[in-house]
């Protein structure tokens, strides 16, 4: 036993028996809900405060909503849930800690920006693998007014967008996994180390966070070995076009072509001549949505059976950027997989 | 194995082959260094700013600098350590994210307020207890000055404070873990849920803290069947003066009395009559230094053998409390234990 762990190179974790989702649910804002996904998602809010007297109070409700909503749709309880992972973009990330505030589970905060989602995917699979938890939950969430008054300016401000903006997405996503059952489960993760290559312009996220990804995917691909083509879908979180077209430039030059079918969450969720979010959709929320709605779905269905989510996500904040130093960018790697047997696994 | 897990009641875990801290480093400010722990800590600023040109910086290198020397001080290499776990109180948990972009190790941020480095340890452990790491670091930070321009005023503004006011430590304490030696060794994990009593003065957090101490104090000793004096010390992290009597009054009422060995890490890091720090010590850092300074060298030197660390973290923002709410606490409790036999797990 000494020493052995279950890492295949160095920044890969393969899953035996991989830990299962058995639920998920997404709910998503006005425009996410006007989007080409718009029938994938469980739901659509009309009203993106949700009845509440700020939009911070409003992000912490959804996140509420969608954590419970993917409790109770297994039939489960909160007290069948062993710990709740969530994390979000605002300061001290209170739309999770005030979503927990209202959940009698234990919890975990967790921050790495916009690849909060495969983080807590992450810990969460290692969690039930491990047998530390039956049940565990993991959440992510985003608004697109929050983040604007805390990131940008409010939006009384009527700032001007470049091209290479993104749009916050407003909505979360929450997923239930658990060790057992006849559902999509997370067979490999691949963590991410902090890579800055000196990207300073808050309004180009996507070039920051491009090097992360690359390294991430290209890690992936070595610590396993396997190749682009056996993933029926490879999408990274929030990119959006910029970072899409950055990152599979830089991986093509690296001899891993991933054209074939590669998405980015942020440049799907959106259709950017209807929707007018210029580079395409980001923030926390994103890769949730588009995964604990739209893919999900598609697993579920069997339309997709393998595929490789990548969230990314932008390091810095205001402070660090005001005091003039660069975005540093981090993506997490979580392979789902849904087969009758794994059999890939088994060899 | 169906559903079967290590969890011992509702919220602990029990390791049967408790993870190893195999070396810490701890650095603090010159406040800190006047203290009544100052022989403890392995290193003293004589300046705060650490010669960078601002605090955010200087508090982003010194947790780079106790990372850096934890690791090398047991011979190891960044690249023998396969994740690290860290966060501290700044938005977007920059000290970490900064830190991180300057080691090439799989990073995951976290944020727990206060609670951050009994988090991170308990993360750390279930990592090297699940067989995904063979060693793993675990670190937070906080600075006074980045924290008081950030949670209250810039220091020129020479606010007043008032007596249940905390001081925000300046340190970083890392800790190194791994699976095995002949060290202290991580024993049981109780991880805590979110409570929220309703106080809402910002300049108590002592009290705001409190009810999710208790919470998790008494659930571990539920959880566990053992009785408060099972432990040779019980060191909340960083309620001050005021949350320790409130906590330490709480528990008695529920018949759990610690009082004969409880003592908060706020409250020890300070003579609040030299340094004038009021209600004690706070931030992440508090905990983090006098962990991996003061109790790790006693308990390797034997003077104690059990201890019960319980960081808790109050998990506001300036917007959340700018808008009226209440402050949530959190508290995760680790059992560290340095016995030549661990016989106590082994009935």
């Amino acid at each position: 036993m000494k020493n052995k762990t279950k890492k295949v190179g160095k920044h890969t974790i393969k899953f035996d028996n991989p830990p299962k989702i058995i639920s998920t649910y997404s709910i998503v804002g006005p425009k996410e809900g006007q989007g080409p996904l718009k029938t994938y998602f469980d739901e659509i809010l009309s009203d993106d405060t949700c009845g509440k007297d700020s939009f911070e109070k409003a992000e912490s409700d959804m996140m509420h909503t969608a954590i419970k909503s993917a409790i109770e749709r297994v039939k489960l309880k909160e007290e069948n849930i062993d710990y709740l992972f969530a994390g979000d973009l605002l300061n001290q990330i209170t739309s999770s800690t005030f979503a927990a505030r209202q959940l009698n589970i234990p919890f975990f905060g967790l921050y790495g920006a916009c690849s909060t989602m495969a983080e807590s995917l992450s810990i969460a699979a290692m969690f039930i693998d491990g047998d530390f938890a039956t049940n565990v939950v993991a959440s992510t969430s985003s608004h697109f007014s929050s983040s604007e008054r805390q990131f940008r300016f409010p939006l009384e401000y009527g700032c001007q967008r470049c091209g290479t903006c993104q749009w916050t997405v407003t909505g979360s996503g929450a997923m239930v996994l658990s060790k057992e059952g006849n559902f999509p489960g997370i067979t490999y993760v691949t963590t991410g180390v902090v890579k800055d290559y000196g990207v300073k312009d808050v309004n180009n996220m996507g070039a920051a966070m491009a090097p992360a990804a690359v390294d991430t995917i290209y890690r992936h691909f070595q610590d396993t070995g396997r190749k682009p083509d056996y993933y029926d879908v490879i999408a990274t979180g929030d990119l959006g076009r910029v970072g899409k077209e950055i990152t599979s430039k830089l991986l093509n030059e690296y001899g891993c072509d991933i054209r074939a079918n590669y998405v980015d969450c942020g440049d799907i969720i959106f259709d950017e001549k209807v929707q007018k979010t210029d580079a395409g959709g980001s923030g926390c929320g994103c890769s949730a949505v588009v995964m604990a709605g739209y893919f999900y779905k598609k697993l579920m269905r069997k339309e997709i059976t393998t595929m490789l989510l990548i969230s990314t996500g932008a390091l810095m904040s205001t402070t660090s950027s005001l005091q003039g130093e660069s975005i540093p960018g981090i993506a997490h790697a979580v392979a789902i997989e849904f087969k009758d047997d794994y059999s890939p696994l088994k060899k």
